[in-house]
C-alpha cells in the first residue's frame, strides 16, 4: 500500500453566519490555497465534499468555483463523521494508485438537516441527538457514580482550550458552576454540556509519499485507520455506557499503525455532548471504564491540552461535515508544532476519533510525523 | 494495485411505485443475497449507498436492515453518475487493501431531488435537464444535419431492447412515427426522446482477486477506469455537440485497460435523452463525429444489441443513484453470457459510460471476463 500524508489545509472561523453552502466550502478552499501557493490545482485528481447539506453536485460546483477540473468528484455523507469517512476514501484513492493528490472540503450550515435523526423509529418522537445523549448520561452516571458536576469538567476544560483557537465559535470560559447553572435541556444535560451547530468549513489535501515529500515542509502521515458501523438505531447498542463502534475502530487503527494507546501524544475526541468525552476515552483505552472523567479532571487541573486541544466540539462548535476534517487539521498542526497557544509538548503520534449518531458508527485515525 | 472484480449483484424492477428509499435499497440487497447465498455478510468490509435522496445515514440504516455491520459506511452523491462514482470508490478501497469486499447499493425514488438542477444560475429558470438536452439537440442537429426522425431511432432501438429486459419500466415498443408524434416538450425534444424518472434499486458486490476467484463462478474484472469533471455549469462546456468529459474519461479508461475502442464488444451508454447516445458514441470514439446516429440505425436494423442491451435509460427508466450500478450489472451479465434474450455474441470486453448534468462530469469503466 502506498504511503499517504497531508499536504495542506485551510479552515474558516466557526460562526452562526447565514452563508450559502457553496461559499462555506469555497472559503476554506481559498484559505488552503492562500497558505499553500505551491500546490498546483491542475494536479488535483479528486475533490470530495463532506457535508449533510441537501444541495446536489457540490463537488463539481466547488471545483468550478475554485478553478479545478478533477477526475473524481462527489459528495460523501455519514452524518457527523462524514469528514473522516471522506478522509479514508481519499486515502484509498491514493493508496490504490488511482490518485496522487485529493482535496477534501467539509462544510455545513448552522441549520444542517443532519442534526435531526429522522430515520430511527425506535426513538419515537425523540429525534434530536440530545435524547440519545441524555440516555447515555443517565446510564453512565448511574453505572459509575458520576455526578453532573463531574461531567461539567469536560465543558470547562474544552471551553478553556477553545479560547486559544482563533476559529472557535466562542472564546468564553466557564466554571463548573456556570455549566451546572446553564439552561437545563433534559434531566441529565444542560446547555453547556452540548456542542452547538454552526456554520463552518475545513479543507485538506492528502497526497502520495512523493507528493507529500515534494510539497510539505513538515510531513504528517496517516498510519492507522479504523472504522466500524454497529447499527443506525441507538437501541441496537449493546451498552449504554460505552461505545462499541469506537472500541472496534480504535483497535483496528492501533493495529494498522502498530501503536498502542499509550503512544498517543495528542487526540481529538468526538465530544458532541460532555458525556461522550469520558466514554470515548474509556472505549479507546485511554483510561479504565468509569475513570475517563478522572483523566479529564487531571488534564484540566494541569492545563494539559492533550485531549481536544482545539476545544473539542463543545468549545469550537460542530459544523457536521467539517468536524472530522477540522479534527484532522488540528492533529496535523499539533504534529507540525504549529498550534500556537494550544501546542502540546512535542507530540509524535496523534489520534482522531469521529463518530455519528450515538456512536452507532465511528472512525479512528492515527497520524504520525 | 490489487485486481478488483465483481462477485454478485441484485436488481429490482424499475417502476413508478411510491416506496420509501430504505425499502428500495433493501429490496435489491435482498435480491443480491437470494441469488448469491454463498456470500457471507460478515465479510463485507464496506457498504456504500449511491443516491440523491435527502435522507441521511442511509448506509448504516440499510446495513442494519440487512444484518450487516460494515467497517466503512457512507452515502455518495454525484447526481446521475453517483452509481459509477461509488463503484470507483469501492474499487479503490479494495485495490488499496483497506477492504476485501464492498457492497454498493444504489437506489432512488421517482421524485428524486436530483432531477432539478438547482445550482446553475447560468440557466436562469431553466432548471430541468430537458433544457440542456434541448440545447444539445439543437446544436447537434444543426452541426451535422441530423433530423428529428434520425434521433428518434435511439428511442426506437432502446425501447425494442428494453422489451427483453424484465426489470425495465415499460415493455412497449415504438416506431419512428410514434416518437415523432409523442408529446412535444421543447422545440427539439419529445416525450419519447427522454428517459423517465422512476423508483428502482441496484446492488453489487466488488471483491479482491482472491474473493472473486473464491465466490464467482464466472469472474468479471474492472480493468479500466476513467473519470473527468469539467464544470458544474452547462455553459462552461467547450462544445455543445460533443462531450469533453466523456472523451477524457474514455481515453483514461482505455489507457488503464490497455484496450482500444474497437475491442469493446458491448457497451452501456448514458442516453438520458436521445441525442446523448450518438454524442457519447462519438466522444468515446465508437464512430466519427456526426456519424453516431448512423451507427445507431445500423445496430437497430440488424437487431444488434451491442449498445445499451438492457434498453438504456430511455427504455429502462432512470433511477439516478441506481443507474450506474444497473449499467454495470448489465455488462457483467453480458460478459457472463447471462443476459437472456438481450445477450450479445460472446463478448469479452464491455464498457460503461455514466455521466451527470449535460456531461459536465463523466465516468467510463472497462470490464473484462
Amino acid at each position: 500500500m502506498n504511503k499517504v500524508g497531508i499536504i495542506g489545509y485551510g479552515i474558516t472561523p466557526f460562526t452562526k453566519e447565514d452563508q450559502k453552502i457553496e461559499n462555506v466550502l469555497l472559503r476554506s478552499v481559498k484559505e488552503l490555497f492562500k497558505t499553500n501557493p505551491e500546490i498546483n490545482k491542475n494536479e488535483l485528481d479528486a475533490v470530495l465534499v463532506s457535508t449533510n447539506n441537501n444541495s446536489k453536485y457540490l463537488s463539481p460546483i466547488l471545483s468550478e468555483l475554485a478553478g479545478i477540473q478533477p477526475k473524481i468528484s462527489h459528495s460523501i455523507e455519514s452524518l457527523c463523521n462524514s469528514g473522516t469517512n471522506s478522509i479514508v476514501s481519499a486515502y484509498s484513492y491514493i493508496a490504490s494508485g488511482l490518485a496522487d493528490m485529493v482535496m477534501i472540503s467539509g462544510g455545513e450550515r448552522y441549520d444542517s438537516p443532519g442534526q435531526i435523526l429522522q430515520w430511527d423509529n425506535s426513538r419515537g418522537e425523540y429525534k434530536h441527538p440530545i435524547f440519545w445523549a441524555s440516555i447515555f448520561a443517565k446510564s453512565y452516571k448511574r453505572e459509575y457514580s458520576i455526578s453532573d458536576g463531574d461531567l461539567a469538567f469536560v465543558s470547562v476544560k474544552n471551553h478553556k482550550q477553545a479560547k486559544e483557537n482563533p476559529n472557535a465559535m466562542s472564546h468564553k470560559t466557564y466554571s463548573v458552576g456556570d455549566v451546572l447553572n446553564s439552561k437545563k435541556l433534559t434531566d441529565d444535560l444542560r446547555l453547556l454540556d452540548c456542542s452547538r451547530p454552526c456554520t463552518g468549513g475545513a479543507s485538506i489535501i492528502l497526497g502520495s509519499e512523493e507528493k507529500v515529500k515534494q510539497l510539505s515542509k513538515c510531513p504528517v502521515w496517516i498510519t492507522g485507520i479504523g472504522q466500524k458501523t454497529i447499527s443506525a438505531g441507538f437501541t441496537k447498542n449493546i451498552s449504554l455506557s460505552s461505545m462499541e463502534s469506537t472500541k472496534l475502530a480504535g483497535e483496528a487503527a492501533m493495529k494498522m499503525s502498530q501503536k498502542e494507546i499509550k503512544n498517543i501524544d495528542v487526540a481529538e475526541i468526538h465530544d458532541a455532548f460532555s458525556v461522550c468525552e469520558p466514554m470515548a476515552l474509556e472505549s479507546l483505552g485511554f483510561s479504565n471504564y468509569g475513570k475517563g472523567i478522572n483523566m479529564v479532571k487531571e488534564l484540566h487541573s494541569t492545563d494539559n491540552f492533550k485531549i481536544n486541544p482545539r476545544g473539542g466540539l463543545i468549545g469550537t462548535g460542530h459544523p457536521l461535515g467539517a468536524t472530522g476534517i477540522a479534527q484532522t487539521i488540528e492533529i496535523t498542526q499539533q504534529l507540525q508544532s504549529n498550534a500556537g497557544n494550544r501546542q502540546t509538548d512535542n507530540p509524535d503520534v496523534g489520534l482522531i476519533h469521529n463518530m455519528s449518531a450515538a456512536a452507532t458508527s465511528s472512525t479512528v485515525l492515527v497520524l504520525e510525523k
